[in-house]
C-alpha cells in the first residue's frame, strides 16, 4: 500500500532532552494530568482542508505546496488519495481526530446529485479507514462559501434558490456526520453578512438566518444526530461584516431566536483577535455562559488585519487557554482542531508534521503549566479575596436581592469612605510567568 | 448680567451663499424635511462635559482652553458660572437639549451628602435656567468612572461599598433627571470592564451588572420617571475591555438578564468605529432590533485607535445616519447629542461654536440627502427587487415556516443551476455620491 | 470584429442631471480646469490585471466574475480577446491609459524562453492596438509575486537564482514597456520582505534589493529607457513586512543606498491606510521631498485589515488627493491608475463600467473642488498666517541659520510669555465641506 | 532620614524556587552571561516621570495612586521628596541608573528664569544623591509636549516664540545632563507632528525641526557634552502622526538632513507595536543600521490603539529584544529604561516594586534565553545555509557588483528550473520555544 510520508516514522514523546525536530518534547498522550489523560485533555483533530487541501495561495500568489497527490489528476482519485494520506498522518501524529468540510473529501459534481453521489461515495472510505484505524471525527461541516453562488450568503443570500440549495448541502452534511459518528456539527458562516449595507436587508438576513439554523435543528431531531452544534464567531473577512461576529454577538442571536438552548460555541483563536478579543476572553464569555464547545486551535499575528491561521506555538495563549477548558471541565465532546496551516513558504510535506508538532507541544505544555496554576491556588485565591465582599453584609444582600437603591442609597450615606485594594496585574502577571516557564 | 460670549451674536442659517463663519448654511431650524421640521428631525442636544468643563488636556499634555470662568476659584461659583453660559451658549446655537454627568454641573463635595447638596443646588439653577430659556434636558447620567473608588468598576467593582455607593449617586441622579423632565437617562459603563483576567470574576461582574440595572428600572418605576433608559456601548477605553462592547453585546447582556424591555441604546459614532464597525452598523442593528434610542454625534479617526470625540464634519457618515434615522420614524425622545469636543489647539472659546457650527451644518446636511435618498427610493427599491425571491414560491414557504430540510434537499436537487444577480456595490455607491453632492 | 461589451455605447458627459448610470456627471475630458483640460489633469488609467484578468476570488472563495472570454480555453487566445477587450473598454470608457505587469497581458510559459516569447507576441498586438485607438503606456512592471518561485522573495530571495530570474524578467519588462512608450515603470515589492525574523537575514535582503534597483537604473540607460521609475510602497500582505513600508521607509532606503535621483513613488490609497497613514499624508510627504510620481487610484476600508482595492468613490480622498496633485504641478508622466476591483458580488461585466464611472466620477468631482479650494486661497492663506512669525524677527533667524541655542536662549528668557493662535481644524473642515458640497 | 517604602527590604536574587513576591527570581546582576555580567548587559534604568511623578490618571478618570509624598503642598518639597524615594527606591531595587525630564524633577516656575532655578537646585541635590550612591543617569531629556505652549509643536511649532523657548530648555536640559554625567540625551518629539494637514505646513515643519537638531548638535559638541543623542521614534498619540513614526522614518529623515551621523535611536516596544511592527523588527531595522542606541522596556496591548506602557512580562517579546541586542555587542552607553507605569488599579506603592520585579525578571529570563538561542547556533546556521547561494557561483558574483542585468538574463534563460527549500517557520518556531522555555 502506498505510503504517503515515508521519511516520517511515528512521532513519539521523547521529552524535553531530545534535539529530534519529530518528537514531541511535551505532548505525552498517555501520561495522566489530574484524573485524564492528556490524550482525553486535549482530543487534538487535525484539520483535512489546511492539511490535505490546502496548497498555499494567498491572494496574491498561486499555491506553493508540494504535495504527494501533487501527480494525480482525476478529482476522485485525488480525493481518495488524500483520504489514505490523512489517515496515515493521524496515525504518525498519533492524533485521534479529524474535522472536514463537505469539498475538502470530495469534489463537486457538475450537479447536485452527483456532488452528493461524490461525497457517499468518499464517506463509505472514511468510515471504513476510521473503523480500521480507530479515528474518530470531531465535526463534520459544510463549505457554504466558497462557491460563487454563495457570493451573497447561503443561508442569508438574497436568493431562496440558493438558500434551499445550503439546506441540501447541510443536511446531507448532517447525515454523514451522524453515518461517521461526528461528535459534533459546525456552522461557520463565511458569508453570512453583508459586504455593504446599501444593498442588504439586514433583518430579512438574520431571520433567515435564525430559520435555517431552526431547520437545522429539526433535521438533526428528526435522524437522531445527537451530536452537538456549534456556531463559529468570526467578524469579517471574507466579508466586510459577518452576523457571528463573535461570542457575544452570537450569544445575542441565539437569545433572540430562540436557539439557545441547541447550540454552543466553536472558538477560533484567530477569529477572537480579528474581533478585537484575546482567545481567553472569548473562551471565558462562553465558559461563563455555559456555552464553550470547541475550539479552533490556531494563532493569528494581532499586528495583521486578516486570518493568517498559524499554528499556535505562543504558550502564553495556550496555557489561558488551557486554563478556561479545565475550568470548563474540559471540551468533550469538542477538541482542539488545528485549524492551521503551514505558512506559504512552508510548503514540503514535512513541514506538516512540524506544524503540527508546534502546536501539540503548545497545548501539552500549556496543559501542564495551566494544571499547575490551579493547584496553587494563586489566581482564585486572589479572586476570592478581591470579591470577598459580596459573601457577607452589604454585598450578600446584593447578590441575594434583597436590597434596591433605596438601602443601598442609605448605607453608602454611612459609608462613603471606600477603601479599596489594589488589582495587582504585574503580581498576577508574574505568578503567571512562573506557572509558564517553570512546568 | 455677564455675558460670557460677547464676541457672538445669535448663530441665524443664511444658507449656502454665506460667507459668515458664525452663521449656518445647511441648519435651518423650521425648514420642512418631510413632515417635521429641522429642529424636530435633529433635535440637537449640547454635551455640557465636553464644551462646558473639559480643558483641553490629553494622555500627555495638561489644560489648553481659555474659557470665560477661568478667573474663578470656588467650585460652586464656577459651577454657577458654567451654566449660564452653557444656556448662553444653548440660545446663541439654537440648540434645544443638553445632556450632562452629575459631576459635570456641580463639584463633588468632601462627603456623598456634601455631594449631593451641591448638586440640588445647581439643578435648582439649572431648573429656572430651563424655564426661563425654554432648554430642555435631552438625558442625564452619573459619571461613575472619573473618582478613583470607581478604578475597579462601579456596579462591576469587586467592592460592594462601591456598587452601593454607586446605586446612592444613580438613584440621586435619577432624582434630578426626573425633576428636570429629562427624557432619558443614559448609562455608559466606562469602567465596567476588566484591566486582565487574571483577576477579574467575570460571571458576578456581569450578574452584578444586571443586578444594578434592574435595582434602577426598579426605582425609576417607583418614583414615576417615565423616560428612556439607555445603555451607551463602548467596546474599551479607559478599560481594556467594557462589557457593553457593542450593540449586538449589549442585546446578548439584556436578554440574557431579562431586561430588553426596559433598554435601547446611545449609540456613538466613535464608540462604533472603535469597535470594528461603522457608524451606520451600529445604527441598523439597533434599529432592526428596535432599541435605537438615542445618538452621541460625533467623529473619530479610524486611523487612531482611540476615542477622539471629533466634532461631525463627514457628510457621509451624517448622510447613512440620518437614513437609518429616519427610517426609525425619528430619534425622539432621543436625540442628537454632540459628543464631541475641540481639538486640544482650538482653544478659544470661538472654537466652540465653529465645532457645533461644523457639526450642525453636517447633520442638517445628512438630512437632506437622506431625506433625498429616501425620496428617490433608489435603494429600497434595488433592495426589494434583490429579495423578491422570498415572496412567492418556495423563498415565501421558507418564510412562512412551511418548509424543512427535506422539502428544500428535493427542491434543490431539481433547482441547481442559480442564476444570481449582480450586488452592484459600486452602482449604488454613485447614487449615493449623488444624494450627497447634490442637496 | 468581435465586440466584448455590446450592451455599452461610449461613456460621455451628460451632466448632473442626467439619471443614465452609464453617463459621467462630473468627467468631461476636454473641459478647462485651470491651464488644463480635465483629461491632462487626470491621466486615467486602467489596470490590465483587476479589469481584464481578475476573476473575484477571494481568500475563501473562488472566481465569481463572468468575462467575455470565459468560454476560450487557450491561453494565447485568452490574452489576445483580452487584449481587444481591453482597447474597446478604454475606448468606451474615454480612458487614456493602461498599465499591465507582465502576466497580465500573456501566459507563462513552461521556460522563461517560452515565456519571452508570449510576451513578445502579445506586445506584438498591443503596440499595433496603441497605434490604432492612441491609448498610451503610463507604466509597464514585472510579476514577481504569483508564481511560487518568488514565494521568499524575488530581489531578496534567499535564492541567487531567483534574483537571477528576476532580473531577466524586469529586463525583459523594461524593453517592452519601452518599446511601448511606456511613460514609467513601476516596482511594487510584494514579497521583497519577511515571513519572520527568525530565518530573515535583513541586511543582505536590503541591501540585495538596492543592488537590484541599481542594476536596473543601469539596463534602463543603456537601453535608452527615459521612463520614470517609481516605487511602489505597501506596508504588508502577501508579506507580514514589506521592506518599501510607506513613503518614509522609500525615502530613507533610497537615501542610505544612493538611489534618491533615480526614484520616485506610487501612492496607493489603500496602502497608505494599510500603514497608518492618510492617503493625503502620503501624497504630502511625497511632494514636499520631491517624488510623488504617480497614483494608484482606490479606497480601502480603513475598518478591514487587508487590501480591499475598492473603486474610489469617497470624495473626500479624492479631493484632498487633487489639492496634493495640483500643488504638485500634476502628476505627469505618472497619472491615476485605477488599481482597483469590483467587489466579487458585483461579478457582471456592466459592473466595470459602473466602477470606472464611479471612480472617474469621484475623482472628476475631487478635481474641481480642489480647484475651488485653492482659488479661495482659504487654506493657503491660513497656513501663511500661521507660520508668519518665521519671516521676521527670530524667527526669520532661525530659518537662515543665524542663530543657535545660544541666541535662542537668551531670547527666550526675555519673550518667555507666548501667544498662541488656535488651530481652528474645525472651521476648516468647513471651509473643506464647502468646496466638496458646492461644487 | 525619611525612608520613603519602610514596608520593602532591599529585593535580592532568591533564584526560582522562591515563594517571595519581592525577590528576583532571574535576576543575579552579577552572574555571568558570556563575557559580562547581568547588570551589565541589561543596564536597567527607572523612568522618574512613571515611578515618582504619575498618578495614575487616565483620559477618563483622574489620579489613583497613593504616594509617600501625598501629604505634601509645596512643589519643591515634593520634588525634594521624590528624589529621595527615587534613590531609595533604585537602591532597594538595586537598578543602576534612572532618566528624568526636566518637569519630571523640578517644578516649572512662573517665569523661565525660575523654571531654571529649580532645575539647578534639584539638579545639585540630585548630584549629591548619585555621589552617596554611585547611580547613574542613563539619559536625560526635555519635556516639551504637557504645557499648553507646546500645543502646535515644539521645534515644529508655527510659533517661532516657541522654538525659542524649546531651545532655550534643551540647552539646559543639556547643561544639566553633562554635568551629571549622563550617558545619552533623548529626543522624544511628542508634538512634533500634526493634528490636521489643512493647517500644517509640514516641509517647514520638518525642516525646523532638523534645524533645532543641528541646533542641539552644535551646542553639545561647544560645551562638550558626550554623551549620544537619541530620537525615540512614535508614531501618533499624542498627536495624529508624529514626524519620528518609526526607525525607518527616522532614517529617512536623518540622511535627508545630514544628521545621520550625530544620531541614534531609543526603541520603545509599544511604540513599535503603534506603528504596526514587532519590537524585535524596530530593534533588527535600528542594529542592521547601526543605530541601535537604547531601548524604553515596555510593552503595548496589541489589540489596544493607544501607549499602554505596561511593565515588560512577555518572556517572547524579551527575548527577541535581548537576542538583538547580544548581536548588537550590548546597548551600552545605552541601556533598559523601564518606560512603563503600574496600572491604575496597581495604586499602591508595593506595586511600584511588583512591577520592576516583573520587568526586569522578564529581561533576565530574555537574557538567558537569548544567550542560549545564540550558543546553540539553530537560527545562525539555519540562516547562514539558507542564503548559502550568496556566497558562490552567481550569488557572489551579484554581491560583489560584477554581473548587471545581461549576465544574469543569460544565466536565467539556462537556470529556469529553481529549487526552493523551505522556510521551516514552525521548526525554528519551536527551537525558540524550547529556548525560552527550558532555560
Amino acid at each position: 500500500m502506498t505510503e504517503y510520508f515515508p521519511e516520517v516514522e511515528q512521532v513519539r514523546f521523547e521529552g524535553k532532552a531530545t534535539d529530534n525536530p519529530l518528537a514531541f518534547r511535551y505532548y505525552d498522550p498517555k501520561r495522566m494530568v489530574g484524573d485524564k489523560t492528556m490524550e482525553e485533555h486535549l482530543r487534538f483533530s487535525v484539520a483535512y482542508w489546511h492539511t490535505f487541501v490546502a496548497g498555499g495561495r494567498d491572494m496574491f500568489g498561486s499555491d506553493s505546496a508540494k504535495r504527494p497527490w501533487d501527480h494525480l489528476a482525476d478529482p476522485m482519485e485525488i480525493a481518495q488519495a488524500r483520504a489514505y494520506a490523512a489517515f496515515e498522518f493521524m496515525e504518525k501524529m498519533q492524533i485521534p481526530f479529524f474535522c472536514f468540510h463537505d469539498v475538502d473529501v470530495a469534489p463537486e459534481g457538475s450537479s447536485l446529485k452527483e456532488t452528493f453521489r461524490n461525497l457517499d461515495e468518499i464517506a463509505a472510505l472514511l468510515k471504513e479507514l476510521m473503523e480500521k484505524t480507530g479515528k474518530r471525527l470531531l465535526w463534520g461541516t459544510c463549505n457554504l462559501f466558497s462557491h460563487p453562488r454563495f457570493m451573497h450568503g447561503a443561508a442569508t443570500s438574497p436568493n431562496a434558490d440558493v438558500f434551499a440549495y445550503a439546506a441540501a448541502r447541510v443536511k446531507k452534511c448532517l447525515e454523514i456526520t451522524k453515518d461517521l459518528g461526528g461528535e459534533n456539527y459546525v456552522f461557520w458562516g463565511g458569508r453570512e453578512g453583508y459586504e455593504t449595507l446599501l444593498n442588504t436587508d439586514l433583518k430579512l438576513e438574520l431571520d433567515n438566518l435564525a430559520r435555517f439554523l431552526h431547520m437545522a435543528v429539526d433535521y438533526a431531531h428528526k435522524i437522531g444526530f445527537k451530536g452537538q452544534f456549534l456556531i463559529e464567531p468570526k467578524p469579517m473577512e471574507p466579508t466586510k461584516h459577518q452576523y457571528d461576529f463573535d461570542v457575544a454577538a452570537v450569544l445575542g442571536f441565539l437569545h433572540t431566536y430562540g436557539l439557545e438552548k441547541h447550540f454552543k460555541v466553536n472558538i477560533e483563536a484567530n477569529h477572537a483577535t480579528l474581533a478585537g478579543h484575546t482567545f481567553q476572553h472569548e473562551l471565558r464569555l462562553a465558559r461563563v455562559n455555559g456555552v464553550l464547545g470547541s475550539v479552533d486551535a490556531n494563532q493569528g499575528d494581532e499586528l495583521l488585519g486578516w486570518d493568517t491561521d498559524q499554528f499556535p506555538t505562543n504558550v502564553y495563549a495556550t496555557t489561558l487557554a488551557m486554563y478556561e477548558i479545565l475550568l470548563n471541565g474540559g471540551l468533550a465532546p469538542g477538541g482542539l482542531n488545528f485549524d492551521a496551516k503551514v505558512r506559504r513558504g512552508s510548503f514540503e510535506p514535512i513541514d506538516l508534521f512540524y506544524g503540527h508538532i508546534a502546536g501539540m507541544d503548545a497545548f501539552a505544555h500549556g496543559l501542564l503549566a495551566a494544571e499547575r496554576l490551579l493547584e496553587t491556588g494563586a489566581l482564585e485565591e486572589f479572586v476570592a479575596e478581591r470579591y470577598n465582599s459580596y459573601r457577607t453584609g452589604i454585598g450578600e444582600q446584593i447578590v441575594q436581592g434583597k436590597v434596591g437603591f433605596e438601602e443601598l442609597s442609605a448605607y453608602a450615606l454611612e459609608h462613603d469612605r471606600i477603601s479599596l485594594g489594589s488589582g495587582r496585574q504585574e503580581l498576577l502577571e508574574t505568578i503567571l510567568n512562573r506557572c509558564i516557564l517553570e512546568v
